[in-house]
């Protein structure tokens, strides 16, 4: 059958629908909204870049994880909790027990997706260890309520308790959704909610805590068990935010999201991780309770905050005080933060935006993020992590010790572990439960949002469609759709067309090409097995300019390839890359699967003497003769695999370096 | 007498000899160096800039310091401790004591400098409150060692009490060296001192004390009362760190600089403020041991620091985060730092390594800072203090309430005060000391390193010097000396050339001009009543240009003039001065007082939407066809004094904002 050239449409999805929610091993199962998540029973990621990434995560970074936290004893904290030998056997940090929670949700996620029996003994195993601590009433944490630790609730701005609950849930619901709500961690997290609402309900304690997680975690477990007061409970403490409920800190309000009320927000401020997490619970509950005022609120903080507090990399946060958002067009590339949390947070906040609105940009924030934030931290080993995420590293870092235990911000080589390992513990969680990232379904048809070699399964109006994805995407551009199954009635499949995607085509059966622009290219038609479509995006390695807004970058430019964003390292350049300046007279070239920039190198190092570093020239590095010619980058999430060196995302070019006055 | 051309030298003052200290009114009496320190009893400011703000201080500022401690509590904590209302009744943080021990020594120089009898009373009231509290065993600190309360030096990494011990000894000096060491404030502070040698020293507790101070404030107690035990417990202090005496903390050991022993560090890291302190400790003790690698050390470490760290305000700390230095060349405006209290350090730390080797960047340092950093912090009526002291104001400040306690790093409107409180009362005791920072004595005669309306006293081999400093710098480059009184041998009259000063002369009794560089000028010859020496120093506004390696300046020019740096406020441009574009074809003028530069005005309002602000394009800021021409600056002491505005010190330049790929 020969396509319609007029069923070949650029643009979002057509017009809105409710859809009905589905929970085959969804992290999130939406009760409305313009899409439908497909889950990991539905999506499987087959080959490519995401599935060897969650191949690393099968092979090393789980069991990683929970050999690091078993050596530190932070998983041991609920057996000592059992023996009573709390406070005195406490290990870690008092938010500790979340870590052990989010361990148990990677893990439940890579039993759904794989089936996994050992997998499966693991976390049963690990889930008995954590339900014995657990007290009578439903109470759990290691921290805090018995002799000699602070009481239960007792320092709500720093405690961390209702955080630590809000993962706990998320496990439970990681597991109901994937071995069912017949299991005993599901029952743990029954109990620690219904625990909360009883404390935390319209007659109880008023307060919330300072670090916002438990909001999202119930709409879910609402969705997951159909219990109506988790969702009341999650709307409590989201309306009692932004009221000054919280003590004063000196980092202020706006650290906790206190400072003002979600709904009269106009964009993302304070420590990024909570205010995403606050953010994504947000557009769970405005989700379920219809409620478009607050939807829209939240849409437009995260759009202000892609505009305005965003770097190239996707990555949230620009300053290290405070782990916050910086203000309007601060971006700091060598004091970025851009805590990998931040950047899991965003993907989770994007891709409900997506499947609420269907706007294709939130997709491309979510690819963005999880090329260029996500899959930078973990080494390639999966041995190693960044919490930080800096886009300019000044000085080589030092390589940690295999057995050392590093500070967070310590942005210069991958650490094996953290005393405050969240983003090991994120990065897991998101990879095991990827899936549920690429693909959605409506009324009209399917979705494909993310591209990786992958089979993708739905149920459309009148039937099942089935689908099998080949690309090597991002290595090359061609993404390769065929129609395994389909009902033999019309119905769209829409493929995203990336917004730096200029130049995109989409080839259907009779091999004819159409362009077509950013936004989604829909095919809409009757469908046959066998049928084939593909998409083309141009890889071209590209330069990127950032808005003269963000000062710290004036007089820079990026080189993007596609999806990634690329870097200089200087184990390429042979020198510090800070005195490399490169020549935009022509494109980046791409030869041999390297990209290359033409540059020159200024001597900067002829400049270190103990000379006052102001003065009437155009500054004083001066230009070496002999060095120059191309010079290759490498991609963003993939520098500092090759030891300590120096890194530049950003590259002065080099008719701005000087200046001189004219 | 006619000058013999001869007699007028560039280049700083000639072969070191040894000289012995005066105590005459000074915060410093190094017993050997290269200059003789002259104090508030030689020096005395009488008209002019530093003039002004020392009435400002004496009619307001301290007292506004005094009316807001006794209001908080801070002071009454004193009483309290007497009282036995301790820890009840005790307020503010942990090192409140050291505020009150400022502002003893802010009264003590200006009793000295002022003979003001009022002041001189408030002061022995306030001096016997804090007396009455000291233990038996010499003790004093209102936050440790009751019923109740944290044990003595159970906390040295964040108690400060030996950093407060430091701040009452400094006191009692002050007192000692303007109204005698009979006084009881003064035996307040030795009765301490004795305590700290008792209890840390060589058989003692081998601990030390998170934040530096008591190192410097020891070796000048030695000096004062020629008390060696006091120089051996510095000494021992000094030695002791750099070994990771000092717990380990998440900041890490740089910030209270137990990383490296201060003999092998390159550089300042680390706390700013505590880097600075222990620094100035240490010239103290390498000056009176004659230890000439310790003092090459620190000399090397400050000039490193002034070239890879410091602000064009002279302003050191990059990071909000732990208050500390950032990396080399790491320097962004916008999160600047620069603690006042880094400035006074600095002004510190750079005057005593001048008097100790002669070189003149020092001075140049010192006059940098305190009319850049120190003179920025009080507001224009004395009643309100920068904290951090910013280089970019992105959003208009808020202006805080008059009885409102601010958070320290609220870089935006000066605040009346601060929870953390260390500047307003570093500004109060460094302006009344200032007399002593403006000239010095050797045996070839006098220099006068800062310029100000003035009268110098000074002892020469052959008799005494007296001179009659007539200026109105830096609104004027012309420095007039007049002298009432000389022996009748030649002597040398030294006047510095700051480095930035191309183009000064030097002109003398005949009204001969003579060229000279930076550095000193040198007029040697038999002086004789009456005699005048002229300095003009060029005083036309300039471009200011950054090293490159500073990327956060990149594409941007700052404006000088003579010692000023000048800034551009939004309450002058009549827009935010995001939008600004300055034309460097010309260079800045100066009309009717103003400095003006010419300048275009980007609409960057029109581009604040909701897109990615990354692309293709060489930014997206459109030129506004309808502003431009000559904008005025004002100096960036003075900003912020009438009202909420945005400020740039480094202003974008017209053909770098774009780059477009050519």
């Amino acid at each position: 059958m020969h396509p319609n050239p007029s069923s070949v449409e650029g643009g979002d999805p057509a017009d809105p629908a409710t859809v009905t929610g589905t929970d085959s091993g969804l992290p999130f199962a939406p009760s409305r909204g313009r899409l439908r998540p497909l889950g990991l029973a539905d999506v499987v990621i087959t080959g490519g870049f995401w599935a060897e990434l969650q191949q690393l995560n099968s092979t090393a970074m789980i069991a990683h994880a929970q050999s690091w936290m078993e050596r530190l004893g932070w998983i041991g904290n609920f057996d000592a909790a059992v023996e009573g030998r709390l406070p005195r056997d406490r290990r870690g940090r008092e938010f500790s027990d979340s870590e052990i929670y989010k361990l148990l949700e990677a893990m439940a996620w890579e039993v759904g997706r794989t089936g996994d029996r050992d997998m499966d003994a693991r976390f049963r195993i690990l889930a008995a260890r954590v339900a014995r601590a657990q007290e009578p009433d439903g109470y759990l944490n290691t921290m805090f309520g018995r002799p000699g630790q602070q009481p239960r609730y007792s320092d709500l701005e720093w405690g961390h308790e209702l955080y630590c609950f809000g993962h706990l849930i998320q496990a439970g619901v990681a597991r109901a959704r994937t071995a069912g709500t017949q299991d005993p961690l599901v029952d743990v997290a029954r109990r620690a909610a219904d625990h909360v609402c009883e404390v935390f309900g319209p007659e109880g304690n008023p307060g919330l805590c300072g670090h916002p997680e438990i909001e999202t975690a119930l709409v879910e477990l609402f969705r997951a068990t159909g219990e109506r007061r988790y969702l009341d409970q999650a709307r409590l403490f989201l309306e009692r935010r932004g009221h000054g409920v919280l003590g004063e800190i000196e980092l202020g309000q706006q650290y906790f999201q206190e400072d003002v009320p979600i709904r009269e927000a106009t964009i993302l401020d304070g420590h990024a991780v909570r205010a995403l997490y606050l953010a994504v619970g947000a557009v769970d509950l405005a989700v379920e309770d219809d409620d478009r005022t607050l939807l829209a609120a939240v849409r437009a903080q995260t759009l202000a905050t892609l505009a305005r507090r965003t770097y190239l990399t996707g990555g949230m946060g620009a300053h290290h005080e405070g782990e916050s958002f910086g203000q309007d067009f601060e971006l700091p590339p060598d004091r970025a933060y851009s805590e990998t949390c931040a950047g899991v947070g965003s993907v989770m906040l994007n891709y409900r935006l997506l499947l609420a609105t269907g706007e294709a940009r939130h997709a491309d924030a979510v690819e963005r993020t999880l090329y260029n934030v996500v899959a930078t931290s973990p080494a390639q080993d999966g041995r190693a992590f960044f919490y930080t995420n800096t886009l300019h590293q000044r000085t080589p870092g030092r390589v940690p010790a295999e057995d050392e235990v590093s500070p967070r911000a310590a942005s210069s080589l991958r650490a094996p572990w953290f005393a405050v390992s969240c983003c090991p513990n994120n990065v897991t969680r998101l990879v095991a439960s990827l899936g549920a990232y690429i693909a959605s379904a409506d009324d009209q048809g399917v979705q494909i949002h993310q591209f990786a070699g992958s089979t993708i399964r739905a149920t459309v109006p009148d039937g099942v469609v089935a689908l099998k994805v080949d690309t090597t995407y991002p290595a090359d551009g061609r993404v390769h759709v065929r129609v395994l199954e389909t009902p033999s009635t019309p119905w769209a499949l829409s493929l995203r067309v990336p917004a730096w995607a200029e130049g995109a085509t989409v080839r259907t059966g009779d091999g004819s090409a159409v362009a077509v622009g950013a936004g989604y290219a829909v095919v809409r038609r009757v469908f046959a097995v066998g049928d084939e479509v593909e998409l083309d995006l141009p890889m071209a390695p590209r330069w990127t300019w950032a808005d003269p807004r963000i000062d710290a970058v004036r007089g820079q430019v990026a080189v993007e390839r596609g999806p990634l964003v690329m870097c200089l390292e200087s184990v390429d350049l042979g020198a510090d890359v800070a005195g490399v300046r490169v020549c935009t007279d022509e494109p980046p070239a791409e030869r041999g699967g390297r990209v290359l920039v033409r540059a020159s190198l200024v001597d900067a190092a002829a400049d270190v003497d103990e000379a006052w570093p102001y003065g009437p020239g155009p500054g004083r590095s001066t230009r070496d003769p002999e060095v120059g010619g191309q010079v290759g980058l490498v991609p963003y999430h993939s520098w500092a695999n090759r030891g300590p060196s120096t890194m530049r995302v950003w590259l002065p070019v080099d008719d701005a370096h000087g200046l001189a006055p004219h």
